[in-house]
């Protein structure tokens, strides 16, 4: 991986994902005691990045194996990227979902006209079932992070905030789960604004990706579920993604639950956007594990906002007066 | 008024201002029947449009006349935009609010660093109130809609439209007060996209410009209060706004207040936005009014996400499953 497949991915884009601001507020700003700056990705289509690297890897393949169509597993952002990308491209998807996913992702990718099957997390395995439904379809596999060209796809996060910010320093916190986004902003800014680190952020007892920066060994989770982090709900980092994280990446952060909802209050009523428990863990980090991080500005991929309404209820009942 | 203050005003608004982006989604398309494109004003600096026009009058004042600082009495999002202008200009500002604004608005105006002066909304008069504190400590009034600068600023929303959509036709709904986004919007159409058309939206009982239109001469509103558009909620459009409207502008439309708090749920789900009732208007028109709208293609004004945690609780528990 290098910046000339990030390039002809951010090329093969153009014109089909939105370049998505930098959103600030005083308000932040005074929290966070340094300037804040938040890319909501959660205006991206579909409400996530993903969308971004599912254009990425469908429009790398060849006529004959795209019309064939797609096959994705993916707690839901990813799958409703890819459903999304295959529907305006005209070729099928089938998408392998937990039975836990938010019900509005669900629905959602249904609603994109892909195929959905569901799979328990705890007691099923969601690459065995995808390579049997590829085999028997003639489908191809459109991995949701470690696969070449879909962290081609998710740098153009990256170049973009290297646009609009070329020489700023410090840190941009990156909500991560298998590294797919990090480790396409890691590649895009040491490249194009070389004075910004990228960093993980990952809920607490999920910091495979935290851990294995640190041992410099990829590390595994002991769990497959039990945060409402969905979104980087993760076993372990990739293995094309952590050898780029490794290489590129300061140290990893983590925050709790409730400071992915209470984050998620603040961007309601300081910034008004929606975000979803895993798009909202960098800017927690930013706004209460400030100590950890280093700069006069910090800026903060927000990186989905696909929430069931319960739950955003209860992260403005809880926290509205963050 | 005439194009060329508005391109002054926007002139003084460069680097001050967000472009806000044209949001859109399928699903927004296919209950609309046509193709919806939402600007999200919610994403400016206060989260209003209210900003843009405050900055214009502002910034068109003397050195010595704004040294002394400015007054504005408003529902909460002239207020909030008033006073960061002045903020961020150094001067003060005095800001005379209705005794039921959301507690959010009112807190925000003080966190500005305002003063903030209450009144009843039923018993007395803004404008007498304004007037005093004016003459008493040499402030000068930035009247919400009625004021050409306030208007010109408003008008950079239709600018940036008429950037992003310079051959489009059909309507350009938006929300409705006094008419000073409605008339500035209008007057950039009508220079830079002829092709679009600006249609004031207004809540039901509210709709003193809807009738105005209609019978040609300035029309009031029995009451004063009882909607939760609280943004919108004026008593007559206004001596400047109203001939602009009656030149430039289609019938108006008007919205239930449930037909609002569905629209902000469809935001929410949908869009990935934080809409206030008042802001949510437009959307609404276009989603549910659609047999009064022309064109292959809707644009709506989303005005602003000032909104009570509780108010958007509300609204997605009610109809979250829009």
């Amino acid at each position: 991986m290098n910046i000339d497949a990030v390039l002809a991915a951010a090329r093969r884009l153009d014109g089909h994902v939105r370049h998505t601001p930098l959103l600030s507020s005083p308000f932040l700003d005074e929290i966070a005691g340094r300037h804040v700056l938040v890319k909501p990705e959660c205006l991206q289509h579909t409400g996530s990045f993903k969308f971004r690297g599912a254009w990425s890897a469908l429009s790398a393949l060849d006529d004959a194996t795209r019309a064939r169509g797609v096959l994705a597993y993916s707690s839901g952002n990813h799958a409703q990227g890819v459903a999304l990308a295959a529907r305006r491209m005209g070729v099928p998807a089938v998408i392998i979902m937990p039975s836990d996913a938010p019900a509005l992702k669900v629905a959602n990718t249904r609603a994109f006209g892909a195929e959905v099957v569901l799979y328990d997390r705890d007691s099923e395995s969601r690459e065995e079932i995808g390579a049997a439904l590829a085999d028997a379809r003639g489908l191809t596999l459109i991995k949701p992070y470690d696969h070449p060209e879909v962290i081609a796809g998710q740098a153009s996060v990256g170049l973009e905030i290297a646009a609009d910010l070329p020489h700023a320093t410090g840190d941009v916190l990156v909500c991560c789960g298998g590294g797919g986004l990090t480790s396409g902003v890691a590649l895009a800014l040491d490249s194009r604004a070389p004075g910004l680190r990228a960093r993980p952020v990952e809920p607490e007892g999920f910091d495979d990706v935290a851990r294995s920066l640190r041992s410099g060994t990829i590390q595994r989770n002991d769990r497959q579920s039990g945060s409402i982090c969905d979104a980087v709900m993760t076993p372990a980092p990739g293995d094309l993604t952590f050898p780029i994280l490794h290489r590129l990446c300061g140290p990893g952060l983590t925050v709790s639950d409730d400071e992915a909802l209470r984050a998620m209050a603040v961007a309601f009523k300081r910034l008004k956007i929606v975000l979803e428990p895993g798009g909202a863990i960098a800017l927690a980090a930013a706004l209460f594990r400030s100590d950890q991080v280093d700069g006069n500005t910090v800026v903060c991929v927000a990186s989905g906002g696909n929430v069931d309404p319960e739950t955003f209820a209860t992260a403005l009942e809880r926290f509205g007066d963050a």
